[in-house]
């Protein structure tokens, strides 16, 4: 297998036209494989558990990925810092250990290692842009020196911080890519999907897109309303989108963090991989071409978007060989009425039983701060009424 | 770590009155990593992709499971036969590569090391006694060669099979486990669970009791009638449970493999780790003492048992290092509202949305045979009295 | 029409194997239309507002009822007395205007008037036999004055009382019923369906049978252990099934009582008209004749009843003018996929979308005394192990 | 009581400040009790079962309604003339037997009467603007004879054909209420709800609203957006609400209609009482006065909005008497667990579950024209696609 250096680049690639498959989604898989911790969620597996990042790699790789993010998520110092003595690794240590396996996997194919940056708290807690900047410049030192074949800032929820990460990545010359983790009502500042991606492609990136936060009929909605600012204001650029593994039709702005299953009872959301052959074919037919996933996708949902896009791709992934195309390895079944399942229109249109009758189907998200702060004041209004209403009955009854 | 020989066998902890906790399910967890052929079910990446079978293995430890069976499910030469010219390995290649695999990683902790057996396509082709116990004759010279720590005969739908297999495997004077893949209304042939339990414990199983086809509540009410059998018939057993990750509240006697959604769109189904303490903790409270999993179940879902019976063990698994008591963890979420959700009656009383509200809570499982035709005679003679009725609305029409 | 006296009897009916459509539920229809309160569900409309009570029995007549039950539901005088002194009218008045009507619109068609009483307050404070059968004697007072044409002991929870009822009303010389609101499990005192039916029978009754309690599905069960028990006791007996308009798959042993939903959120489980054909087509292939319905029932439900039978009996209801043999009044809509639903495949085959998606398919039955402090010991038994896991996992954080 | 002439008007009323509580759907109603068929609607009942809708107008009015709609829906002669030679009665016979029993009903409480008028089939077959005014003229001509003391145009899917209506109810000099079935994305070619409020308020409407066709919830919604119209244009209305007493979440433009479930399978769907009186609070809260029902509405959901709205009017409707605030008449039951249902926050938080786990709980709205077109097409595109696909899984399965 070539290195590297010999293998085509990102932009390259989608200014081809070719379909560019992302990998999945690290943290989450990794935390239910038992390396790392949910709420904290950062990388020090890379350090501390090699094997186990370096197979999950190897699967995303074998599923049909042409990206290996590094797993550097949450891997600034200051995060890092949060978990306190407990640390037995240094940022520096485990930032380049998870370049190293990102690159060696990439190497045993036809994969790209991508170096990334993310929100950080610092902007949150309203620090300059000189600041934050500043933080995202040191996070890239290991990227440069490493020699990733291209940056993402991905997961901001506000268009101005994923600006000044890409203003501040596009010094490495290196392909830049920016999604963030909004909805179709835009970034937390209300500014709406297409305003946001003209920013972004105005402040340098190649591709902009979303990731995280939403399911991928939302995340889809989303970048199909940035694909329509950039077109709108005559600019150029690529797109991205790596969704969740999970339904999610009832959150709010804020996306599935929102839920109140999150993130510890999630599954009846995830996505089968036909919920993730139709993802994969509406993103291709809206234009989009780098295609991917995030929280919840496992080594098959990501086959699945391989699969979906082999007539476009012109071949199979590798872990192809341990599937049929729509559920045919189930025809040698011993069970005749198991054998019947093996066909596609039996699995696109099954709607699949959640198993849980005391369930419902969708619930409300968490409310908080102003929302509630109205709710309290309705409800108070409403009690006075219900006091009334209660003296009337009352009254009523003593009259008869 | 102690070599296997010096650690306490599994009658030896049974007898003691310690938990077992037992590891996961292979064949539904390589499937989605990309390494086995969902319908085949076949185990060749033991020899195909060791790295991957030895990571799964090392994730099962970690989480705190005391048995490491050999991936050699559906290994027979028979069943590897029927794929053909593709085999790359012999079946003794597989089954070796699987033995060593589970030893090394058993050896890493405190697990032991378990040879399997299962129902055979020659049972239900009706062959003799002699020629069925010839094949699990065959099939445990590896596991001999190998040294396993005991055997188990598993995933067995009529307990004749089963008793059969006990009486083979009995003549390695190993440890012997036997578990059925029924439900309460028993076997295929409607042995009652209590009858078969009595029936293995007298062909001289240790361990009796139930794994796969059905949900923990469903598997743990088979255990429960199994335990009641065996106490009534004055005899003395050892009782395990490895059920799926599955909810199947709906299914039949034949299990899973009915429901519509067997095998590519069971996700809904999964079960939370939540789901997993009340099982854990209710089938410790039945008088189990070897608990473990099935198809479905993750690492993560077997650090839940681990974790709800560690105050039984003494001791939490390695794996809850990333990991805190009843969603602990979110303690130090960014949002209050998150951080609202670390504590147990959250997790406990939580009933999680599936985010599918086009699909049902339950289905109905796929009909066959017997039943079939008497449905159609059914409603051949519903259909006269349809179209009578008709020809009275007709009349009825004109009349007026 | 002919007068009562010439019309054919109950039972010269059901031993001709005639299908006899029973009449829906009073209480709960008129507490819609705001007549009857909701937990005493006493019956004063009779003398209050008798163009209500006049009008549904009308409808029932229209939809093709047989029968006409006088509202006479919890008349009984002490039950009455309950009310205290909002009550104008008189048990006797309430009782005899319930006859009156009854028998008014008996008169405009073809339909029987039953008199009916149901399980007393004194039973349930065990009073004796003489006592309670004093009650039943009481009651029927005003039955035979008003000569109605036979007599139906229903609603009772313990099959013993029901005997009791059976042998007063058996004085009067008229065609008893006699009808049990309990479930597949038996009666209160777990004495079997079986075993109840045939003590119903040999305490004299001519018809029994189910009513209320348990939707169509469990009620058909139940009549039909009835109906074994009967047979197998080499007895005769004619069969009643009068179930309620709501879905209750989730309910316990005392029926919808127990579901949190009753009686003021029950919508959602009401029962289309395509159920109700379902329900009596299956009823009447079970060998049962007399089909009716109880709470829930609407006049559209009952006409269900009778036009899915119409091909026996012969003739569609008068209501039927009104509707179309399986939706087939949809054919002249406007709107092309309106029109396409004119036909008996897409209603009987569609799976009705509750409009609901926050909430759950099935209820947990409220518990109570028993099961409650057995629960409470179990929860205090285990959180012992909670706080031990607790305090290990607290140890582990420390250890770090 | 007081004879209708010195009643209060309407607009007394709303100018006052006072609640208008309207009567609910007549239709869906007596189509339950027998009286109208599904797919014509039409009211010929009035004339020929007069005492089955004098008793529906009679619950209503004991419900709280102030408004006794003329049942007088699709009674225009070319409606009638489509049901041919069966019609025993003229469209003129109807009509004023529909005005005389809901002024009959009207007399016997403090209730106004309102004729109503809907679209036309000759709007939608592109007649011109003096043709369709000279249908409506033709209408209102019995409402003028029969002196009813409003009038209404409601049930219009296109604002253009309202104002039409309004511009000739006008000429009667009675006061004109306009109420379209539209939902918030507008009337049928788009016109916001904001625009068609401005435009019938222009048109000389002096109450315009919502009334059919969607849910509480979501005619709430379009109703104010025309609130927010009508005042950023400078004008004064107003404002009233009819909507179903069906959940409807999940319907298209064109409501209730497109769904799956009309009009045969909707129960799942009703509304409970509880329901009704979040609705009439929000609508009160949003400043909306005229509150009632339309399709799906029993009296008992009327009478809830009356209750709830009843410390605002200053007392329950004469209904109550049958009814405890917030099922209070519970506290009197002989199970402990049933009494304890008797309270506010019980019923407000239930969430009750539809017995049917088989069935989901959303539906998808038929397709129709243009988009089926266009899905056609895409199908098309993706199959060439899934070709492909199978051909790639067939070679990599030879290549093995």
């Amino acid at each position: 297998m070539a290195p590297a250096g010999q293998k085509k680049g990102i932009l390259e690639r989608l200014d081809a036209g070719e379909v560019v498959i992302g990998d999945g989604g690290f943290v989450f898989a990794l935390e239910k494989r038992g390396y790392v911790q949910a709420g904290p969620w950062t990388p020090e597996a890379a350090a501390e558990h090699p094997e186990a990042v370096r197979q999950l790699h190897r699967e995303f790789l074998r599923a049909g990925a042409n990206v290996m993010q590094t797993f550097t998520f949450y891997a600034s110092d200051d995060k890092l810092e949060n978990r306190g003595n407990k640390q037995r690794f240094t940022g520096q240590q485990i930032n380049e250990a998870a370049c190293d396996l990102a690159r060696e996997v990439a190497n045993e194919g036809d994969a790209l290692v991508a170096g990334g940056v993310s929100q950080t708290p610092s902007y949150l807690s309203c620090k300059s842009e000189d600041e934050v900047k500043a933080i995202f410049m040191k996070q890239i030192e290991v990227f440069v020196k490493k020699n990733v074949d291209f940056l993402i800032a991905e997961y901001f929820e506000h268009v101005e911080e994923a600006e000044w990460a890409v203003q501040v990545l596009k010094t490495t010359g290196k392909p830049v890519a920016a999604s963030l983790c909004i909805g179709p009502d835009g970034d937390l500042n209300r500014v709406s999907p297409g305003d946001c991606a003209v920013r972004l492609v105005n402040a340098g990136a190649h591709i902009v897109g979303i990731n995280c936060h939403f399911d991928p009929e939302t995340c889809l909605k989303t970048v199909k309303l940035m694909m329509e600012g950039v077109k709108k204001a005559g600019l150029k650029a690529h797109f991205m989108i790596q969704p969740l593994a999970y339904h999610t039709p009832d959150c709010g702005c804020q996306g599935f963090i929102d839920l109140p299953e999150f993130p510890f009872s999630l599954e009846p959301r995830i996505l089968t991989r036909w919920d993730m052959q139709k993802y994969a074919r509406e993103a291709y037919n809206a234009g989009i071409r780098y295609i991917g996933g995030c929280c919840g996708f496992e080594p098959y949902h990501t086959r699945a978007l391989a699969e979906e896009l082999a007539p476009e791709k012109g071949f199979l992934p590798a872990g192809s060989e341990k599937h049929g195309n729509w559920g045919s390895s189930l025809a040698l079944h011993t069970k005749p009425w198991v054998r019947a399942r093996a066909r596609r229109d039996y699995w696109e249109t099954l709607k699949p039983a959640s198993g849980r009758p005391m369930c419902p189907s969708m619930s409300t998200p968490d409310s908080w701060g102003v929302t509630k702060g109205h709710a309290d004041l309705m409800q108070q209004k409403e009690a006075t009424s219900q006091e009334q209403l209660k003296a009337l009955f009352d009254k009523a009854a003593h009259s008869h």
